[in-house]
C-alpha cells in the first residue's frame, strides 16, 4: 500500500501547530506564565500572530493544547495505547496501581515535562479560572479513570466496597503530587510501591 | 502586679514589624511574588525600606518571617498552645487526627490565609530556592510533628508498626493539600474525617 497523501497545506498546518505548541511549551518553562505572549509564541514558532488567533482565541488555550498534547505524548511512550480508555486492568489491583504510579513518577522526574507542568501548576494555583481550566481538561479525567479501575476492583471483591473510589483515588495521587510540589523526598519506584502499598492495606494494623 | 514596662522603642520595633508583615501578605495576595518588592512593602507598611533591610537581608526573608508568623497566628487561634512541641495525643489516634486535619481545612477555606499560602506555594512551586527554604521552615516540621504522633501510635499499639510514619503523614496530608491545590473538590470536615478514616483502614477488604 502507498502513503496516505496528505496535502501540502495539512502538512504545513501540522508543522505550524508543532512549532507553536513547542514555542509556547518551551517559553512557559523559561519566563513563567505571566510573561509567556502570544506575540512570544509567535516569534518563536516563526509564524504569524494570526495564525496562532485563526487557531485559538487566547494564550491559555494554547498552553493548554499544548500541554494536553505533551501529556498524550508521554501516555504514549509510557506504553499505553492511543486513546486508551483506562488503567491496565490486569486483576491484580496492587500490580496495575504500581504501574500506573511508577510511570507518573517518570513522568515527573523528566525535565521536559517538570518545568511546563510547574509553571502551569504555579498559575493554575494562583488563578482559579485557568486552574479549573486544566483541572477540567487534564486532572478530572485522570482522577476519573483512576476511580474506574478501583471500582472494578470492588467489583472483583479485591477493594473494600465501602471506600468511595474518587477520595481512594486522592489516597494514591494526592501524596506523589505533594512529594513533588515540595520536594520533600525522592520520587523512585520504590516510593511508588510503598505509596501503593501503604493506601491498600492501611495504617491500622490488621489482625 | 504591674504590667510588664515595655520600653516606647520596643514598642515601635513591634508595631513596624507587624505593618511589614501585613504590607508583605497583603502585597504577595494582590500582585504575586515575583511583583512584590521590599520598596513596596515598606512603603505600603509606612516604614523606610532600610528599616527592612535592618532585620531582614531579603525579600524571601521577609516573607519567610511574615508566613510564620501567620501560622503560628493560625494555631494559636486553632486552639493550640503557644510553643506546643507536637499533635494532641489523646490515646485515640484517628480522633487526633481528625481534630487535626478539620483544622487544617478551616485554615486553608480562610481567605486571610489563602491567598498569601496560594501566592507562595506557586512560587516555591517554580523556584526551587524559594521552595526549599519554606518547605525547611514550615513544611517539613508540619511533617513531622505527624510523623512523631504516628510513631507513638505504633508503639501504644494503635498503628501497624511496619508502616513507614513519614509516607502515613503523606498518605493525610497528601490528598488534602491536592484537593486544595487543585480546587478539584470541597474541603470540608466531612473530608477530613473520610480522609482520616481511609488512610487509616485502607483499601484492602478486612476479613
Amino acid at each position: 500500500m502507498s502513503e496516505p497523501r496528505i496535502p501540502d497545506a495539512s502538512r504545513r498546518s501540522e508543522r505550524s501547530r508543532r512549532a507553536i505548541f513547542d514555542a509556547a511549551l518551551g517559553l512557559v518553562s523559561e519566563v513563567g506564565y505571566a510573561k509567556t505572549t502570544v506575540e512570544g509564541i509567535a516569534s518563536r514558532a516563526g509564524v504569524g500572530k494570526q495564525t496562532i488567533y485563526r487557531w485559538w482565541p487566547s494564550k491559555a488555550a494554547v498552553l493548554l493544547d499544548a500541554y494536553l498534547d505533551l501529556a498524550a505524548r508521554a501516555a504514549e511512550e509510557a506504553g499505553a495505547a492511543p486513546g486508551q480508555a483506562g488503567l491496565p486492568d490486569s486483576g491484580d489491583l496492587a500490580a496495575d496501581l504500581r504501574v500506573v504510579l511508577r510511570a507518573t513518577v517518570d513522568e515527573l522526574n523528566d525535565p521536559r515535562y517538570d518545568a511546563p507542568t510547574r509553571a502551569l501548576a504555579a498559575e493554575g494555583c494562583t488563578d482559579p479560572e485557568l486552574g479549573a481550566r486544566f483541572t477540567a481538561a487534564l486532572l478530572t479525567p485522570q482522577l476519573e479513570l483512576f476511580a474506574r479501575r478501583i471500582e472494578a476492583a470492588q467489583a472483583a471483591g479485591q477493594a473494600d466496597p465501602d471506600a468511595d473510589a474518587r477520595l481512594a483515588t486522592e489516597l494514591l495521587v494526592g501524596p506523589l503530587h505533594h512529594r513533588w510540589m515540595h520536594r520533600t523526598g525522592p520520587l523512585t519506584h520504590a516510593y511508588a510501591d510503598a505509596l501503593v502499598d501503604l493506601a491498600l492495606r492501611g495504617l491500622t494494623p490488621r489482625p
